[in-house]
């Protein structure tokens, strides 16, 4: 076996397939968002970002950067240890009460981020209940994918925001089986959002456990950001509401909030949770801040809500092939993985603006799309120029046009 | 099923066992380590802190925290998105660069922590590296564990830090097959020390990569801290170096350091890499800066060195049953869960130190120890308070002394 070779060939092979990855290396610049600085073999430049998911630009917000520095400034730079051992900070404790808060339950846990919170809740939840069945959406996050096959549990995936096929599924098992139904609010590549009040219903007729991933969806839905489930008036039929505070929040970190013995359980027995070390008490002030300010703040979700309908309808307006989506995600379609990147470098290099292509793995081979998050940051001008940009790369690159 | 009833009996069943976990909510104070704010029922006191892994005390390092306060004003609270949509910030560019530097490496990846740095890393190596066998110390992290677990790749287990045992269970398998072998360089909750230069030989002999898991000597050990492997001058034979940013360089995340095209491989089809968001720009900045001034601290690292020592004639000299230790890390037997915890409450409550107890499943069962971790800027006083404090916690509990 010559392991460089084979690095090396996979390598090659992903490269054939127009999926290898590049990384655009920017500088974002606190209080410029979404303009960024982006160095590359030719030097520095000045773009417009296109892509971010602080969806609500609140990595920059001055309140939230002051809390963060004030705590490095008072506690350090990290937490020192593990939760258990000497690594919880009181700055921990409050920022799971805010949490806790938030989405109106009893207690909630902080993770190092939303994968780690998916692979270890899922994993410890559906290993530790014996003989559990984990019913998964088709169109799951791979970090709720990884954590259902780690526990080892039985797994059926039902069809795409399908009630009606998960009820199929669970009628086929045993009643007595203890059941886990793992889903996501919006589901982030195509801006569809999943019909809560159904799913839940199904859990609750047949007593099933409901682990609901908002990840796409704090901070931005419901009267208080509390997601798609305060929206709906659901959160309180949710078992478990998973989280992160690395997009709207801006930060970095994830977390669950449920009942007082589902959080002490995971607490426990989560490996993911337990052998690591905790959370910078920097990182916990500032994503507290971050949600205090956020769940204040309904104007700016009506302002967020209002840009994504702005972009939606200009690129409509240019022909562009927008997917249906009806959230703040606005992916427009390419299809292939090698004009994907193409249009990417196009834009970046004729344009200055920064739009990472979508590939496998990603999404669905076929499905290769450019997608946009617009922001409360980005104007009128703003859009009518990645529109303009957009059209550009369009004839340019050939691309096919919306129906 | 009823789930409420399931955790509750769960967790009293780890009540019972003595096994239940409380965390200390502390508030370290940058400028006063190791002493810190201790909240509780009873209140605020302040307490010295006898068991945190931030070794060298590099998080409340006044440069440290500059850089990361400084980053945080310049690029904001977090990083905006995954490494490969808009998350990449240049400063991540820079620390990987530091890191493979560090190791004498081609290239360097870094991860949220170590925990998914070893669970990423293992997991994609041990599956995508067709028919690959690992070869795992006994007593690896629960992080490594987890990622050959998850790889589904055939495992075998070798005898703690024993070559020969490893050589045995090579020479059972194919000799065509690939092979990985994951093992530490110091165990942090024994303090041993694996003969890095006798498995790595037998890595060489059989063609297997060797994976090594340096997360508590990097910082701590070799001439610019590279660990164990640069104080044995066997990096070079090391395939994968795996750390953390979190122990001695005091901030948080993890890496590998490795070939170019392992760490690309790594880069283009780890999950836990790509489906998460990378780490705020100032953790990298902060990172950067402490491996940057431990490099070139040989003397930090030897008045650590001298501390450790310092602490354990003391501990032997008053008849404690500190455990045989070649490293930094000094482990006290108590032996039994209950004393454990007891011991641990009482050194709070009597002495106002805090050391976390280490039950089962830290460490195995009957081998319950309190883990002390002297830094540098532990004095002769702190040193004998402490050995004072724990004889009288000894008296009182009864417990067992040194043979
Ligand atoms: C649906 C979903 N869940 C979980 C995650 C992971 O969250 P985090 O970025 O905080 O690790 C992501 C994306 O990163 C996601 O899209
Ligand atoms: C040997 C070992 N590897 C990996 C880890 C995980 O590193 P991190 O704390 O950065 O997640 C730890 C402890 O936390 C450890 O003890």
């Amino acid at each position: 076996m010559d392991y460089e070779a084979y690095f090396a060939e996979q390598l090659r092979s992903l490269k054939d397939r127009g999926d290898y990855r590049i990384f655009a290396e920017l500088e974002r610049r606190a209080g410029h968002f979404p303009s960024a600085r982006c160095h590359d073999d030719a030097g520095i430049e000045d773009i417009t970002v296109w892509c971010s998911n602080d969806y609500l630009g609140m990595g920059q917000h001055p309140e939230v950067i002051d809390a963060m520095v004030e705590a490095i400034r008072t506690h350090g730079a990290g937490a020192g240890g593990t939760r258990n051992i000497s690594g919880t900070n009181r700055l921990h404790v409050l920022l799971e009460r805010e949490l806790a808060s938030l989405h109106g339950k009893d207690a909630a846990l902080i993770f190092t981020s939303g994968y780690v919170a998916n692979m270890t809740v899922l994993s410890t939840l559906a290993k530790r209940i014996p003989g559990c069945i984990v019913y998964s959406d088709a169109k799951n996050h791979n970090s709720m994918i990884e954590g259902i096959r780690h526990s080892g549990a039985q797994k059926r995936i039902f069809k795409h925001n399908d009630p009606a096929d998960l009820e199929r599924l669970i009628l086929e098992d045993d009643p007595a089986a203890p059941k886990l139904v793992a889903f996501e609010s919006v589901y982030s590549m195509d801006g569809d959002i999943a019909p809560l009040d159904e799913i839940l219903s199904v859990c609750e007729r047949y007593n099933a456990l409901s682990f609901l991933d908002e990840v796409h969806a704090v901070g931005m839905y419901g009267d208080h950001g509390a997601g798609v489930a305060e929206r709906d008036g659901v959160m309180h039929r949710v078992d478990v509401m998973q989280g992160t505070l690395g997009k709207a929040f801006g930060v970095i970190g994830g977390y669950i909030a449920a009942s007082h013995n589902l959080v002490d359980f995971v607490r426990s027995f989560g490996n993911g949770f337990i052998f690591t070390t905790a959370m910078p008490p920097g990182v916990a002030a500032a994503a507290r801040k971050s949600i205090q300010i956020v769940r204040n703040a309904p104007d700016m979700r009506e302002r967020h809500q209002e840009r994504a309908a702005a972009l939606k309808a200009s690129l409509s307006a240019a022909g562009l092939p927008v997917m249906p989506s009806v959230t703040h995600i606005v992916p427009v379609l390419v299809g292939d993985p090698v004009a994907c990147r193409r249009a990417s470098d196009l834009l970046l290099d004729r344009h200055k603006i920064y739009v990472q292509p979508i590939n496998y793995p990603t999404v669905d081979r076929g499905t290769e799309r450019l997608r946009l998050t617009p922001t409360p940051y980005h104007s009128d001008e703003d859009i009518a120029y990645l529109t303009q940009a957009l059209v550009d790369i369009w004839s340019v690159l050939e691309l096919k046009r919306a129906a």
